[in-house]
């Protein structure tokens, strides 16, 4: 089983998601690329996002840094890098979340995320140029967002604080992509901080999205996908050996406990006792929790050897490449009713991009040839 | 027909609707009403949003000012809107989204509505009570959602304002409100030009949402239950007879384009031009829309007498009572699946209250008594 996944799934990476990108996305005129495209890769909304920008710099300079240099990919990461050098920050430092097609501003969401992305790009890029402004930028960005997730007034949002599993996934990524390009133990520290803290998530053995009070809808919220990628992102972070074994717990968990008996697939969002959740889209599928189960199960099997893993990928491999992938076109469709029916024909967005679908069929690769 | 869904909707309103909010919602302790209830009533978000207060304070007391007074109607609409008068308004004279189970604090929303619904429940309070300060604050916050429409800035929302279908609908309604308590010539004015922006808003025989560049997803978007709701809104702001007309054709419209062929049901987002839309929850059909076509239709018929619009009205008629009704525990279900499955069991939420069903079968039974 594990030779004919990796088999398919570098058939997928390299002959259908790159493909797709590689031919629509890119903006030959202004740099960088559009993310708003529809099932056979049509224009529907010619905006730039910032989030996708950074990630897929990430994603191009991440298959030449560990899959052998192509340059379509590197002329795509580089139009890409330099379109967010030119147009991503704002006079104060933030980050914009949108821009217009020729790199002006369109929107500023005043959350972290969008700095975090471009710490991811230029790292990144920086370890497959050298380039050290993209190295001094990831530094200054990488203390920045972590200013701005301890302290969200920094951005014109209420405090105080709440621990979020999504900050606790963007700081351990910032430290592991870091230390990579920059050693040095505060790094490390980082990710040992964000191993402690994952543990304040877990009530009655899931890991849940924020640290609330029960009796609010947020402080019972469960994303499966979410568990999952905080999962194997810290798995890769050094943890100790009952930090690993809790990890993985809660990987099975997530996996287990989110999958829908009725229709297949794993929930976006559950409410941890069963209450009505607040998001209309709650019960839909969508693509990504099921590439980070992939990933998850795929690291899970890498380090335990237990063929329930096997078992559990290829559930959600099923499920993923039965509903989500488009043999016609390309990539993946991104958004599933709750019975499977594709809901919304996009390719791309606000927040799909050149990222999920490549990140985890590569890590998945990675992982299974290891074994 | 007429006279059987009168005297059902009286039914609907007055042995499910009403009983439900009566029995489960009251806070006894702090005031105000709760909305976070789950199918049979139980609580499962203790805080209260401050549209669904206002809502609910204009539903009771347009109950007793027009179907006579009822005490426990007068007490629940005294109840939340002395816990209104008490907590909604911040320091600086906006007003919070929501505020906790005691009336302090929780979030305030960069947007004009939690103002809107205020002035609202005011007025609606004063032409009950007679209670001058419910008049003067009605007045006050009549001016200042005014002015936050107009200018975003003033909330510290993005600048230029976009002129947007919910916008026109807020200002003929205050507007109307208004007139019925503090006749004054600007009120007029200003309804009449509501009738005069709407008409930008028609692209190839659409109320579209957003006046918006046509290659951005916003400048497609249609909501079929918003231009419905806001064609009945200004067919009683005294539209001239070609203004009345393309008010009735624009809601057949949205009615026929909104359906869906397949599993019936409006659609609550849909893209002019066929293309992605950028909101996930798109394609689920949703109780408002299907109210707010009720009402509609009995508007439309009461004027045209056409007997197409009880076809009309008896298609939406059939569709909501099939599927969102719940005659185990009253009240309506709010949110399906694209294919008619209950998709979340609550009965209420930050944006689901004792507001549009009582309203819609209020409407419904005065346009139909009235043929």
């Amino acid at each position: 089983m594990v030779e004919s996944l990796v088999e398919r799934y570098k058939r997928e990476l390299f002959d259908s998601v790159v493909p797709f990108w590689l031919n629509h996305s890119l903006d030959r005129e202004h740099g960088g690329y559009f993310t708003g495209l529809d099932r056979d890769g049509s224009l529907y909304d010619p905006r730039k996002y910032v989030w996708m920008q950074g990630r897929a710099v990430w994603m191009f300079a991440r298959l030449c840094n560990s899959t052998g240099h192509r340059d379509e990919w590197a002329a795509a990461a580089r139009s890409i890098v330099e379109f967010l050098r030119k147009y991503a920050r704002r006079a104060d430092g933030t980050v914009w979340f949108s821009l217009q097609r020729d790199g002006s501003p369109a929107f500023f969401q005043r959350k972290p995320y969008a700095g975090f992305f471009l710490v991811l790009a230029y790292a990144e890029w920086y370890k497959m140029t050298g380039e050290p402004w993209y190295l001094d930028e990831a530094r200054a960005l990488y203390k920045l967002v972590r200013e701005w997730i301890a302290d969200p007034t920094l951005l014109g949002r209420p405090g105080p604080p709440v621990s979020q599993l999504a900050d606790i996934m963007v700081e351990a990524s910032m430290a592991l992509e870091l230390l990579s390009i920059d050693p040095h133990d505060r790094y490390r520290e980082h990710m040992a901080a964000c191993l402690k803290r994952v543990a304040a998530h877990e009530r009655d053995g899931l890991l849940l999205e924020n640290i609330a009070p029960r009796d609010l809808p947020e402080g019972r919220l469960f994303c499966p996908g979410s568990a999952a990628e905080v999962g194997w992102f810290l798995l890769r972070c050094d943890p100790s050996r009952a930090q690993r074994d809790f990890l993985i717990d809660m990987i099975a968990r997530a996996i287990d406990c989110g999958w829908d008996a009725e229709h297949g697939g794993l929930f976006y969002l559950m409410d941890a006792e069963g209450k009505p959740p607040a998001q209309l889209e709650a019960p839909m599928k969508l693509w990504w929790p099921h590439t980070e189960a992939i990933v998850a199960s795929a690291q899970a099997y890498s380090i335990t050897h237990d063929p329930d893993w096997l078992t559990r990928l290829d559930r959600i491999d099923r499920y993923a490449f039965g509903h989500f992938a488009d043999p016609v076109h390309g990539e993946w469709f991104g958004y599933c009713e709750r019975d499977g029916t594709v809901s919304n024909t996009l390719k791309g967005g606000p927040y799909k991009g050149f990222f999920h679908v490549p990140r985890a069929l590569l890590f998945a690769i990675q992982l299974l040839d290891r074994v």
